[in-house]
């Protein structure tokens, strides 16, 4: 693994992703200074030996590069630009990177905004979930510029395996947005396959074990196929969030004239999912549409 | 490899599919009969040494194992009981493996029937395309009694890499519907994705890239995600034969009383695209509805 000791990370957002790849950074030799909003993580990051600060601001100030990983864009507008926000704290130069799913048009303006305050910015958001987040194995789509890619690089290459530089700031986001498309839909496949088996009357075990040398074969089916078999829905990432992420990728659709049948039709059915009150289940649990 | 030296084969349909898998089997030392409906692949595998035979019955002559790789159920109807069919031909025992994919209600009739002549049936449709065909690599799901599970084994693990006993009769054609419903519907949210990245303005061979190591990684995006890259369109599996897998999976599901609405969305687009004169090209020219 890269060593990072000369770097010093402001991290911000200690959820399901942001706790582990906080982890692996201060593993990595850097120093790592944290804000959450709220409390409890960073009590238990602390016990860790973390340094912590009370706010964005602070985790900011003396930061070479600011990594936010929070839950969507208003909150990522709030801990950029807020009372408290980074840019209250930033010094000349420092990079922000976006690592959260993020609105393609805001990004866009969040970076002219940092821009124009001497910052600079990138969005490189990931794919790989908490295992991924874990192992340091994500894949990492990169909106930058070639310095600020060059600058992220070895801090990125901590956390995942694979990192991709996309284009210029915002090719990150749509990158992701295209990343949310094929895991929905994928999953949705897998629930409609599973529910006609299962209603055949073949053996799910059987036909899961299968499928999985053929061109069905995914990381899907391999993972969240198994969690539909045992019913086990335990996030991973949710249904709300991957709802969230199909919105996202349908409105960055209708901004640029594209239609997305499919798309459309599958962020319909974890809307339906969420009415039936299974919003912080596993993505996968869309199975439960079609069993239940 | 297996080696099939005392195994006596009648293979009947020399398509994209049969013709290598039928070279296989003949590598493997099986002796192998073979029949087809149109003469140009006789005359190409007659120079290559395998024995010719004029009709469905005299391909099962003498054999121990009739194999049918035809294009859909009423090819395998004609082909096991038209006038020169397989069932004209057969001995006692003579165990028929049906390896296209074929419904399943025809399939538990067709068993029946051959049952009821003295015959034995299983049936063993395949996943991998082509490429699986000709390698060797195919997945293999089987629907069969333990005793005609062991009989064809040998024979299966010639043509595929995995081979996996789903059930009794007609639950390899179960587990085929539920992979053709994962294929086509994967290939549909690779389509959709790709669609929005590239007029998002992001670089597909980026995207691609960087998609290929998380969660939104499968056989589809790495194969059929490279041919909308490259506009390769040539089949492979066609739209014609993906519409029609879709169909059946969709009737199976309609006898079940399971709604499948993702899937029925993504048959219809399947044949949107025949309508624009597509039909012949591989299925992942799905792409095509989007980016033309």
């Amino acid at each position: 693994m890269t060593q990072l000791d000369t770097i010093h990370i402001g991290f911000i957002g200690l959820g399901l992703m942001g706790k582990p790849m906080a982890r692996n950074l201060k593993n990595s030799g850097a120093r790592v200074t944290l804000s959450n909003r709220s409390k409890a993580a960073l009590d238990e990051l602390e016990c860790e030996g973390f340094a912590i600060a009370r706010s964005p601001a602070e985790a900011a100030a003396n930061a070479d590069i600011v990594i936010c990983m929070v839950a969507d864009t208003a909150a990522v507008e709030a801990v950029l630009f807020g009372a408290e926000g980074v840019v209250r704290g930033c010094s000349k130069e420092t990079l922000v990177i976006d690592m959260g799913t993020t609105e393609v048009e805001a990004t866009r303006r969040f970076a002219s905004r940092l821009n124009d305050l001497g910052f600079e910015f990138a969005d490189a958001p990931v794919s790989g979930g908490q295992i991924g987040a874990v192992n340091g194995t994500l894949s990492i789509m990169v909106g930058a510029s070639q310095v600020n890619m060059k600058r992220s690089l070895p801090v990125l290459e901590v956390l995942g395996h694979k990192v991709v530089h996309i284009g210029e700031v915002g090719c990150g986001q749509i990158a992701k947005a295209a990343n949310q498309i094929i895991v929905g839909l994928t999953i949705g496949a897998v629930a409609e396959a599973f529910a006609l088996a299962q209603k055949g009357g073949a053996d799910l075990e059987k036909v899961w074990q299968a499928l999985g040398g053929g061109f069905a074969g995914s990381q899907i089916l391999e993972l969240h196929g198994r969690r539909m078999i045992e019913s086990s829905y335990q996030p991973g990432g949710t249904v709300k969030t991957q709802n969230k992420d199909l919105k996202q990728a349908l409105q960055l659709a209708a901004a640029h004239g594209v239609d997305l049948p499919s798309t459309r039709l599958c962020q319909e059915l974890y809307e339906n999912l969420i009415d039936q009150g299974d919003g912080e289940l596993d993505h996968s649990a869309l199975f439960r549409l079609y069993s239940d």
